[in-house]
C-alpha cells in the first residue's frame, strides 16, 4: 500500500479563502494535511519576504479544533515559517498553493501570490505545486478541489510529483462544469500581457488618487500556451523555474567588451 | 551626434536613497533623467503592484526645484506609473534601478524589488536594467555611480541596449575601489541558496514574534555564474527573462496521461 503523503498547504487569499478550504477537506482523503497560510488576503503581492519586521501568527481553529497555523505575511512568509517551524518536525512530500480565485497565467505569474507559495516550497526542496481557477465570480469550489485532489493523488501514486530541483507546477483549471473539460494539457507559460492605465479620481478633499486599470491583450493562440488552453477549456499545467537566466541573449552577449 | 537619451530611474530603496541620487547625478551627464519611485523603503518585495488599494504619490522636490514622482507603492508600480501617466508623453530609452544597496545575485533575485522594477520596464518593452552594490555597509555610492554610468553611456552609444523583448539585465557591481574591479563578465543567475531558519522572541507582553534569520549556502564555483563573479572582483551583469517555463522539463512531461 502506498504510504499517505504529507502535504503543506497555503494560498494568498488567506486562511479563510474557500478555495483552500474545499482543497483542504479532499486532500485530506488521501494525505496529511497541514495548513500555514496567510492571515487575509495577499494577491499581486509576487515573490515578498518579510525580512525588516517580525512575523506574527495566529492558531486558527474551526468547530473548535486547531486547523492550521495564520501568518501575519505574506504566501512565501507562510509556507517558509510553517516547513521550517511550525511543522519542522513533518518531513513534506508536497506543498500545494490554492485554489486561487482567479487565473495564474501569461504575465500574471510573476505577480501571483499563489505561484510564489509554491515557489516557496520549491525553494525549500519540496515538491511543489500552484492552483487556480480562472474566475474571480464567487464560486463554491466543490468541483475544482475534487479535481485538484484527484489530479495531486495521481502524481502521487504515480511518482510523477520529484521533478528537478527547482521546479514547480502551475496548474489553471477552466471555470467550468467538471463534465466539460476536455483533459490535461502540459503547457508554456503564455505571452499574452495586460494593456496598463491609471484612472485618475479626487477624494473628498481634491486630492487625486490613481488606480491601476488594464486589459489582457491575448497573444496566445496555441494550446500550448496556459492561456491558450484554459479558454480552449483544458486544464494547464505548466513546469516553472525560478531561474531567470535567458540563456539565449546569455549566448549572444558574453563576448561584449565594457570599459571601464 | 549621438542624441540624449530619455531615461527613468527608479529603485526600492525609496527616492531619498544616496545610491539613486548620486546614479541621477551621474546619468544627468549624458541623458534626461525622469525620477519615479517608491517614497519609502521596500526592500524584498518581489514582483508586486497594488491592485486592491489606489496608490498616492508626492512630486518630490530637491533644494526648491522638482525631483521626481514619490508613489506610496511598490517599485513596480513607481515604474508603470512614471512611464503610463506622469511622464506619458517621454519615450523612454531605458530604465535604470538602482543603485540597490545589497546584491541582487542567486536566488536573491526573486526577492528583490530593484529587479522588479527593470522586470516592468521590460514589460511596458523598454530596455531596462537593474543595479546593485553588494554590500549593506553605509557607504556613499559616488565611484559605484560613476561606474554605473559609464557602462550605461558605453551601452547607450554601442546600441548594446535593445535586446530581445521581455530580456533585462541585472547588473551587480563588487563594493571595493574602481581600481580593484577587474573588468564586467556577462553571467548567468548562480544555484547558491539561503538556508532559512526563524529565531523565536517575546513580545513585552509575553507574545511571541519570529523574525525570518538566514545563511547564504555557496554553490557557484565559475564566475560564469553572477555570485562568484562579483566575490572575484568583478562586475556582473545577467540577461533575465520572465518567461519561466523551465523547458526541460516541459519536454520531460509534455507526453505525461493524467485521467479526470
Amino acid at each position: 500500500m502506498i504510504r499517505k503523503p504529507n502535504i503543506l498547504v497555503s494560498n494568498d487569499d488567506g486562511i479563510e479563502a474557500p478555495g483552500l478550504q474545499r482543497l483542504v477537506e479532499e486532500l485530506k482523503t488521501f494525505a496529511n494535511v497541514y495548513v500555514s497560510a496567510p492571515y487575509t488576503q495577499q494577491s499581486a503581492v509576487g515573490h515578498s519576504i518579510t525580512i525588516f519586521y517580525p512575523l506574527r501568527t495566529y492558531e486558527h481553529t474551526k468547530d473548535g479544533e486547531f486547523y492550521g497555523i495564520a501568518v501575519e505575511g505574506t504566501p512565501a512568509d507562510a509556507v517558509k515559517i510553517g516547513v521550517l517551524y511550525f511543522f519542522k518536525d513533518v518531513k513534506f512530500d508536497m506543498v500545494v498553493s490554492g485554489i486561487n480565485h482567479g487565473a495564474n497565467t501569461a504575465i500574471n505569474i510573476i505577480y501571483s501570490g499563489t505561484v510564489s507559495a509554491a515557489t516557496e516550497g520549491t525553494i525549500l526542496k519540496i515538491p511543489s505545486i500552484a492552483v487556480s481557477l480562472t474566475t474571480f465570480d464567487k464560486v463554491d469550489f466543490i468541483e475544482p478541489a475534487k479535481i485538484t485532489s484527484d489530479i495531486i493523488k495521481q502524481m502521487w501514486e504515480d511518482d510523477k510529483i520529484n521533478l528537478h530541483e527547482g521546479t514547480l507546477l502551475n496548474m489553471n483549471i477552466p471555470n467550468i462544469p467538471a463534465k466539460e473539460i476536455k483533459g490535461v494539457k502540459i503547457t508554456k507559460q503564455g505571452k499574452s500581457y495586460w494593456e496598463d492605465g491609471f484612472e485618475v479620481r479626487k477624494d473628498p478633499h481634491g486630492k487625486e488618487y490613481y488606480w491601476l486599470t488594464g486589459k489582457m491583450v491575448y497573444r496566445d493562440d496555441s494550446n500550448e500556451f496556459d492561456v491558450a488552453a484554459v479558454k480552449d477549456n483544458y486544464i494547464s499545467i505548466t513546469p516553472l523555474h525560478f531561474d531567470l537566466t535567458d540563456y539565449r541573449t546569455f549566448e549572444e552577449i558574453k563576448d561584449w567588451k565594457i570599459n571601464l
